[in-house]
Formats: C-alpha cells, sequence, structure tokens
C-alpha cells in the first residue's frame, strides 16, 4: 500500500487504527491545527523549540491540502482519528473536520520519531519497545522549552535502551535526520534530566534498561501536545495519538547529509 | 610558525620538544617505520582496524619524503624524537634516521587525537586533560584487534570525561574525522570494555569524572604501538610519544562529510 492509497482508505473510513508498521519508508507526520491568532506564536514555540518541533510543513491560513506532505492530499479527511480541543479540554473525535473547518485554521506537520526508528532498525539496532509490541516510554524532563506566546513548558523525551556501541550508531544515524527530531538530547543518568523512575514513564510503556546498556533520550513529539495543553487556547486540533498523518515524504530524502 | 617552518626547525635540530599546542589548525601524525617484509602485514592490521590505525599516509620501501604529507619533508630529519626498537626492545633514540635508514624501509603515517581534539575545542567542548595539562588517559581494552600476521593484542583506549550534552555533540563531531579514529568506540562504563579503575590508566595520567559526567572512550594510536611491541620485529622506528611529525593537512579537510 502506498501513503496515497493507505490517505484514500482513511478518507473513505475503511482505515481506522493506529498507522505505525504502514508505510514504513515515508515519514509519518504528527498534526497540529490552530487558529490563525494563536499559529504564530505556536511557529515562533517550533522554530525556537526544533528538536521537539521539527516541523515538516506550515499551511496558509485555511490551507488543507499541503503539496510538501503528498499528493491529493486533504488534512480534513486523511488522518485517521482526530482529537479536537476546546480551551484546552478534549471535547470531540470527529471522524473529518469537514464540519468544523474554518478558513483560519492553519496546519503544522510535525516530525515523528517513528521515521528515524526505521532508520535505526534498518541499521540492525533492535529497539526494545518494538520487539515487544509497547508504546516507546515517555517522560517529562526537567529540560525548559524556550517559550513563545502562550507557548512554554517543559521537553518531554522518549527513551530508547541500548548497549554503548548502539547508542554511538543511533546518535550518528537520528543525526542525519534533524526533521524528525535529530540526534539524542541525553544518555545515561535519567536524574540529570529529572526523570525520577524510568519504571515510570508519564506517556507509554515502561521497557527494562539491562546492566549494560545506557538509556538513550530523544526529543519528543508530545512536546508540543503538552505546551498546547498548557496554553489552553480556544480551539485546537490534533491527530489522535499513534494515528499519524502518513506523507509522501522518503525518510531517506530528509537525510540532511 | 607554519608545519613547514616547524619542520625546518626540528631538521635543523632547533626544535626538540612535545608538539603538542603547535600547528594547532594542522593534522599530527604518529609515525611507524618498517623494513619491507613486515610492512605488508602491518598495513592489512592498519586496514582491518581503522578506527586505532587510521592511516593518513603509506610510502613505497625506501621513500622518507611523501607529499601526501608536506611539502619539503624529510622523515629521516623532521619528527623531533625517534625510538629505534630491535628485538622488541628500545635500542636507540637518534636525533635523526640518516646512519640507519635503508632502502626497504616503509612510512606509515597514522592519524592523531590531537587533531579532533582540536575539533572538539574550537566547538566549545572542555577537555579536562587540556585544562589541567595532563597527558590523556589511556586504558588497555578488552576489545580484540582484528589480526594480521604478527599483529594483534587489544585496542588502547584513550578516555575523556563529558555531560550527556557534550557527549552526543563530540560524537557528532569526531564521526566526521575517521582519519584521526573517528567516533568514540564506548562510553559509560567502563567494565564493559575490561577496564576495571578509571583511576589507574595504562598510559598517561587520570583525571576524575564527575557525577554528572560520562566517561567517553576513543581507539587511541597507542593501539599499534602495543601491536609492534608484541611482535617483537628485528627493527622497528617510531616517533617517541608526544613528538610527533606536523603535517602540512589541515584538520577541516579531513572530514568526511
Amino acid at each position: 500500500m502506498t501513503p496515497l492509497e493507505l490517505r484514500h482508505q482513511v478518507r473513505s473510513g475503511q482505515f481506522r487504527q493506529p498507522t505505525s508498521g504502514y508505510c514504513g519508508a515515508y515519514a509519518q507526520a504528527n498534526l497540529v491545527i490552530l487558529p490563525q491568532a494563536q499559529a504564530d506564536d505556536f511557529l515562533r514555540f517550533c522554530q525556537r523549540n526544533p528538536r521537539a518541533c521539527p516541523l515538516l510543513a506550515v499551511g496558509e491560513p485555511g490551507q488543507w491540502n499541503l503539496a510538501a506532505l503528498g499528493a491529493d492530499m486533504d488534512l480534513r479527511s486523511d488522518v485517521p482519528g482526530y482529537n479536537v480541543y476546546r480551551a484546552g479540554q478534549l471535547s470531540a473525535q470527529p471522524l473529518t473536520l469537514h464540519e468544523i473547518w474554518r478558513d483560519d485554521l492553519v496546519v503544522f506537520a510535525i516530525g515523528c520519531s517513528f521515521s528515524f526508528e526505521q532508520m535505526l532498525m534498518d541499521a540492525g539496532i533492535a529497539l526494545r519497545h518494538v520487539e515487544q509490541c509497547k508504546n516507546v516510554a515517555m517522560y517529562r524532563s526537567n529540560i525548559p522549552n524556550i517559550a513563545a506566546g502562550p507557548f512554554g513548558g517543559n521537553m518531554v523525551v522518549s527513551m530508547r535502551p541500548m548497549k554503548a556501541r548502539d547508542a554511538i550508531r543511533a546518535i550518528q544515524i537520528t543525526s542525519r535526520f534533524p526533521a524528525v527530531h535529530g540526534a539524542p538530547v541525553h544518555l545515561g543518568d535519567p536524574a540529570l534530566i529529572g526523570i525520577a523512575d524510568l519504571d515510570q514513564p508519564d506517556y507509554g510503556d515502561a521497557v527494562a534498561v539491562a546492566a549494560d546498556e545506557l538509556p538513550v533520550f530523544w526529543a519528543c513529539g508530545v512536546t508540543p501536545q503538552e505546551a498546547l495543553r498548557g496554553a489552553a487556547l480556544p480551539l485546537v486540533i490534533t491527530h489522535q495519538p499513534g494515528y499519524m498523518l502518513v506523507t509522501d515524504i522518503p525518510n531517506a530524502s530528509l537525510a540532511a547529509f
């Protein structure tokens, strides 16, 4: 199935499930949709925090078809699950956005760790949460985001345990992909970035870190979600966690060098 | 002072000291000179262990002027200190090699960590041994070299303590310079590569590793020295530790990407 075929299945209502494992060679994206009144602040927030909020594309107000992300795309219908927040609270999970679309809504597509995880696995680096069919473990760190307007808070990080040799290789590989979170932000002692207990992730599922492994931490796309929640805006639309936008962008094309 | 000016001072006997801190923008090299009878095995050893033995240049038998390393070079006189080993034992420290030069001697120039240390410092990463005016701490690891002929043994590693953020950046920077040892081979728990006590280096000087730091380990140019000693060849000539060959190769030109 090509990304376009998958999006067509989503659009027709045939595909309603998490997108992990589909179209693995192509970038999946976190979706954020905001009224223009808040969009400029959010764009500056992303620009200032590129590890957590690497932008693949930003639309014009009202634009729901971003050619930079793929052909024949309708962002009002091509994501298999939407969350609509009003005043910071989840208010609806519509199947499409057609009824609530407005001419002032601005689309942000933010790179996703699925892309670099694919590159790591292609390089022979095993990912424990994938092996164990779990969601990756995510933690609130004490690394402050650089604020913009109402958006601030701390960085949320994802953790993958690795032997030192694989951690070094993973740093090399992910450094090539700044558009999908790039290099790790920390490795080793979790307490140094404010994580008290690796067994108690704030999101996702815990995995064991063996005695001969290091926990390796990447900036996580949940960071902007938390920043948006903290801002308690009148209206925010996102994808549902795990139900990503599947783009036509080959992961390999995102390599910076 | 340019590298050529420094070499001329060495050749004339004016410069007889360690080369650290001189001509910092240019690569310094470890020197190994072997009879042709052993040179092929040693070349294969270097090819198989590129992290520890990254070759900048290899001469033809009898060749003492390698244009790849610099202009107007005479490797029989342009290194400020030579060690001559016979049957594995240090037998002489001549000021020049003119009296013992032979037409079957083959020169190997092996990249040196001074080059990547300069790149790290240029990037604002402090190196504790430099700050404390010490020699870098070096340890025999349990990482086996890939053997070739009489050459084998284990990798010798150098260690630099860094905060995780600097370690990640150092991995990115040194990965660009495979010709001068490249990326680290390990970081974190020293016991995992057979090092029992960081306070007891096998070469160089110990430095403290703070609680918020990781020890970061790179393959070290002492590795081929140990492999040569283990082989106990009839004749080996090297530079004296710290008294390196200063080449005309700009460090920046060694970036692989």
